[in-house]
């Protein structure tokens, strides 16, 4: 097997930093060790097959993005990012594994939406990816398969209490999925949105002719985030489930976290960049025509974007920073505006939910490093480390230690990137059109290598379709 | 210089676990390394010159007790633990670095405060050791001084908001410390209690002829700590100062570190191993007669044992799990009972203030991981890694990676400590009594390594005094 | 018109109390006066037709109960009070208005429901009552009905959280309710218990064979009652609608309560005494046998009685001193053991939820003032004067001022009064047994007078079946 | 004794309105009566002296500020408002008692001071008055003065946790006077601001050339309002004393008391209309030169005036709608520009700290209910009832019942009032300038009667020098 040294760079974890070199021999790292040629009277650099000079950069453990949805049917139509070109663009990212949901409609057997999930990817990643299973009926069929899921690699399960009638578990639904979570260990992961209450304003907005996109942010108002999250909380605490809230983002719910874990019950949750970064008020668009108010279209995902002037943004990077919301994930749910995002014109309810960021997830996040919102450590907890934590996949992915997956970015500080899909730039997702368009990054994705084979470097794609393989995850490594 | 390889023990962390190998060259850590012996065709275990067997063991990062008052002058007497009584103690409990306290009188220069410390340490110390720095005298001139100490390797400072007349400092006399912590980035140390109303109360009980130990406990209430606490949350939000509060053992002083915290403020706190354990019932005693009652001096410390009936220990381990409460010190401050603690017989407030642990810490945290209080992870990371980062250690301590001292501890999970001084046992601190007396402990120091060197093996010491030395400190890595 | 006047006690209110005179002239009291007997000249005690003599003795406005059930149809049968029974009994009680719920079922129109509970109470009540209005099934018809219930002299209306399949409302139906609250201000009463929660952990409890009625307090969880409450208070607060929780039981409903009013919001709370004295130990029972353990039976009511040990009455008995909880009523629904409770033999879920409490309610509450846990004037304020601000009656009920209604009740402090049913007691409530069996209570009942007429006194009932009148409510006087 | 009735108006309480006459015998209220000229055969309006027709107009006991400093000894000079000029100017204002401060400073007796507050009142005041005892100097001689004030109708004292060096008390005084608190059930009040840290802040600022009236505001930061309130609640909470803070101002103060209030604490809090309507922000001035900036002198008062852009005046009228502040009085303490607050020229600590709102308070309170943000009877409860129940006095005052003083204010909802001093207008209180300059009131006091006598009408003064008594207060019934 071939074998590669890291040598020169700064290794990052979670809790700390180290000028330290790193060996990978095949798929795996053999050893973390002082720079410097020698190891007991061995030249390392001379004895290995390839040497990747890190001088004046960082080596951290390979991204983990935990949300993703390549290819979900949504609205009618289809997430626009295949796992071919979905993978590609994390890979181009510096993101080295995604765990994609695994959909079970109402209706079907969860063996059967897995099934066709693992189909959908065999073969077709370019890095590795695991799945959570969605379950949309929860009904005794359901519940037994779910007891199974742990044995399939799947370690959580996510319910919906949004989105009545294609997703949606009522609290009766919700109560005996948990029983299970709390039975088997598996973590129940919550869209925390109360969606019949919400589907009645965006009703009433419609009928007052306010189908704008941005009156999806209007009617998804955070008092209903944070009272399903608040729901959750309480039904998880019943039941004795290990809870984790999917895309929070209103700093209501955080707060509702945060008063949680005070009391030291096991909830978590995740943020996106798009909850950093963006905001309602920029979703009301500058054009006054329909076409440019229709614009707010790209940024039309729930959770929505929140108010800037209400202070939701500074709140979760404050959440970031005490830990009350523990990683970031994109939601990664594209959707091109041709086509599929235009369902929506003239009615805001009809547009494909979702926003692609899979490709500069740890870019946007380090800007927070750069801005000292985060330190450098916690840049590698909150976008890895955790992520692996959290999800199972501790000890293969999430760090760079002895006996770990050869998944690894070196990250140059001193690189820049510019984000974009227009005016010569391109990202590498399957969109039209991109949410960060304009966005200028310091620090740049240097070389991304999967399972100790180098895919990106020097701005070339060196990676294949079929390389990713599937992740058998275990038990969340957060809670024990 | 020496190489010595740990093999086929579990290398701990504070996020994770590896089965893997660490070689040691010379003081320090050259390597992590799969286990198994070949690595780039170098059979290592044959390379190298000592080889511990750590098969079925835990390989943790030396513990670092971040409070110890060696030889502290209190109450007309001294901590009964020179430093070279006390770090070898430290050494047999598997603590291989310790931050003690320096000490300014009123009235004396912190310069020479700070070098009288050196003197009784250098040269005397079986484990490595830096110093915080007392400041029993805030005025212009230790003012000044203040400003001087991260060039001498001191990066925290401590204030009392107790013992009028000995340490304490008021308001105005805090503010401006904490302005030179804001300027420095010096940690402001804390301890928060109330001094002149606790001194009334116990003034008052003297008075009413309540003069047992148990009444120790009764004058320093714990409303007296919660408001200190709160004050000195204040006083650092008003100045921006960082703020670390030694020796919360009240759930409401926690309380109001959670709330700070969760505002994103940069406060922290640190529990000790008497305030998880033990509390004000037992120290009431079982004997009625004066010397029984007196027996209660053993455990009389500043805060104090708390009401277990308040609940004050079940919420304190639930703040080490929440990171409400970041790591666990020991306040290591002995008086043997003859001589010293009987100053008191008549007069609680007579009797020195401490108790004795430091060579219990890592065993008593331990058991936190028994019981599933805490995981494994997190006795690492309360014990070792969080302190390192906390107080400027950091890559040298707290963590087994390259071009780390070479501080080593292996840990015997199936192995047993009988912790005591009487009836044939016998620890190492130089106390006429232990206040742990009885505890029987799931879990064994086996083997300790200071800079490369193995300290304790086999159940011998094999160090020597001066073995230790001076550790400079940085600023906190945990702030930034 | 006859004239009457109460002479040498002292008039409570909700401020204050003074020794004054009431002059009641036909239905209205025409004067409070300093006491002797002349004013301008008048010798007032001999110019009145009746003068009762209050001296010792306290004088209350008559007491409101604002959540009665009469002749409700629950679980297959119907609460046992009639109007005609239960009316008779508050009088007895000190109780001179009730306000009942007129019910909506699920299919029937809003007006024909409560046409029917005009017609089961008129010419059959002892005293005045009004009604509140049960939307059983919120639908585009019934939510223009209920803009129609101002003018009716409905000011208020009241959805379930709970029954499922009975008196359910989901969240989307809430939502629109909550609208039509906002908009005419009818106050929006909430029964907060997560029904389709509770009736999956009450199935599964009988399904284990646990069919006592004690599992009817283990199935109605806490947890479920915080939930509720939290999402009613959000969905409130998002349209804007004031909201008034009714039989608050769990004191972590009540912090949920505090919290939002602690925000500012007009969120409102009552319990009733069960909460107050009675705990789930206690429904366990003394005796193993299966007719033993159904005693529970008795106590078996929704919100259930919460365990003691966990402090739930205590922290009730705070909330009512801290203004979180502002009102005491009944939720009177009375069921007899045989023919009714019974028919939950065998499982919990099919006894007939109710406890009987009207004509104990000013007694029950006195106690607080006894044991000093409330004063004098905020058992006023509970029992009499913010019922009729809530609930748009103040002016006319819940004070002593000229213009009021001459409801009024002499009450003796050195009184006593022996509840129960058995042992020669007897209460006068339609019932086979006592919820309160046995509670000796320090003071009495003396003297009650409806509009003028003195109904009871002496212990005798001088009333009629008619006596009372429909009030007509307006908007709640505590909003604006 | 001549008799007067009020006719035709609306009378008032803290609980409700009514319409009814009020009949007034001598200097006491003999009656509350239905509104007609009849009662028991006589025809009242007849049959009295003097009839004042109060049609369209609300009747309500007179105003009592329980906080002013008449001739109060401050920064070398003296409050320029006598007894005779401030009480007048509180007639004016609708204002018939006050409660000011007897000042013991260090060194003096107790006694002594009290008796010279009863020398410059006594045969000076237009208004009843009573006093709280300020004690500069917590000592064995002044505690065991303390106890004996109750007898002298002394229901309550103040501490200061500001103004080192002058009124200050520390923890270990403040402690034992608090203990005389609870055991004799005198209120404690508390200026409740860290002076010693302030007066570093503020020395620092004067040092920096930061010496304008602007920097007072920024001295007086709020975290040492917040910071001595939650000390002041948690020795209260030791001691078990009542605790009132006065002059609350930082809406953090505001929530350290609402906490408190939460779990059932015996804690109160007084704000005044500065802090409701006047900003930090304001002070700052729009003239740019020293004698532009100085006039943000007139604002110079300790609590400080507020940035309104942090929210502390929206907070602090939600605080009085939820009652977590429970009254509203003056702090009325004014000095003149000229003479006095010139002082402070050059360095703002030698401004007086002061405001005279004494004639106002009313005025400006009943803004609030004309803006909605209080009703009606909230502010009959926020300036009357509340403080006569808070300090003792209710039943003679605070309250429109038989037996109470005739002490009444008939208040015009449709006049108008033009606060001031300068353009044509002028208040009667004794300064050369107006805090409240060009403030337009909706609303006007017409009639102000003190113990039956009118000594305001038709815009005149009618009362005399001497015309107020000495109130001897008892303990506070707002506790018991």
């Amino acid at each position: 097997m071939a074998t590669t040294l890291i040598t020169g760079g700064t290794v990052v974890s979670a809790t700390g930093r180290a000028a330290a070199d790193v060996l990978i021999d095949g798929e795996t790292i053999a050893a973390v060790l002082q720079p410097g040629s020698e190891l007991l009277g061995t030249d390392v650099a001379a004895s290995v097959d390839t040497v990747i000079d890190a001088t004046g950069k960082y080596v951290i453990p390979g991204g983990i993005d935990a949300h993703t949805h390549m290819q979900l049917p949504f609205g009618g139509t289809f997430a626009s990012d295949t796992f071919e070109t979905g993978t590609r663009a994390a890979a181009w990212g510096g993101t080295t594994s995604i765990i994609d949901f695994a959909v079970q409609k109402y209706g079907e057997r969860v063996q059967d939406g897995l099934a066709h999930w693992h189909e959908l990817a065999a073969g077709n990643c370019a890095v590795d990816y695991g799945f959570h299973q969605i379950i949309g009926g929860v009904d005794d069929d359901s519940l037994a398969a779910m007891r199974g899921l742990l044995d399939e690699g799947i370690s959580s399960f996510k319910l919906f209490m949004a989105y009545p009638g294609v997703f949606y578990s009522d609290d009766a639904q919700i109560l005996k999925a948990m029983q299970v979570s709390r039975d088997t260990g598996l973590m129940t992961m919550m869209h925390a949105e109360n969606g019949p209450a919400i589907d009645v304003l965006a009703a009433q907005l419609v009928e007052q002719g306010k189908t704008d996109p941005y009156y999806h942010g209007i009617a998804r108002a955070w008092q209903m985030e944070e009272e399903a999250t608040h729901r959750a909380i309480m039904l998880a605490n019943l039941t004795g489930a290990p809870l984790y809230v999917v895309h929070v983002s209103a700093k209501q719910a955080v707060e509702q976290l945060a008063t949680a874990r005070d009391k030291g019950w096991n909830v978590f949750g995740e943020t996106c960049p798009q909850y950093l970064y963006l905001s309602l008020e920029e979703q009301l668009g500058a054009s006054s025509d329909e076409w440019g108010r229709f614009e707010g279209a790209k940024w039309v995902c729930s959770t929505p974007l929140r108010s800037r002037e209400e202070g939701h943004q500074d709140h979760m990077w404050q959440a970031l920073r005490t830990n009350d919301i523990q990683m970031v994930s994109t939601d990664h749910c594209p959707f091109c505006m041709k086509g599929q995002k235009d369902l929506g014109l003239g009615d805001f309810r009809a547009i494909p939910n979702g926003i692609g960021s899979i490709e500069h997830r740890m870019d946007l996040m380090y800007q927070g490093v750069v801005t000292g919102k985060i330190t450098l450590e916690r840049w590698v907890e909150l976008t890895s480390t955790t992520p692996a934590r959290m999800f199972g996949l501790y000890g293969r992915k999430g760090v760079i230690q002895p006996g770990a997956d050869g998944d690894i970015v070196v990250y140059d500080p001193n690189g820049h990137t510019s984000i974009g899909f227009g005016e010569g730039r391109t990202h590498h997702m399957n969109m039209d059109h991109s949410a960060w368009e304009g966005y200028e990054i310091d620090g740049h994705v240097d070389t991304v290598i999967s399972r100790g084979k180098v895919i990106v470097d020097g701005g070339a794609y060196l990676g294949a379709k079929g390389d990713g393989r599937f992740l058998k995850r275990g038990l969340s490594q957060y809670l024990t």
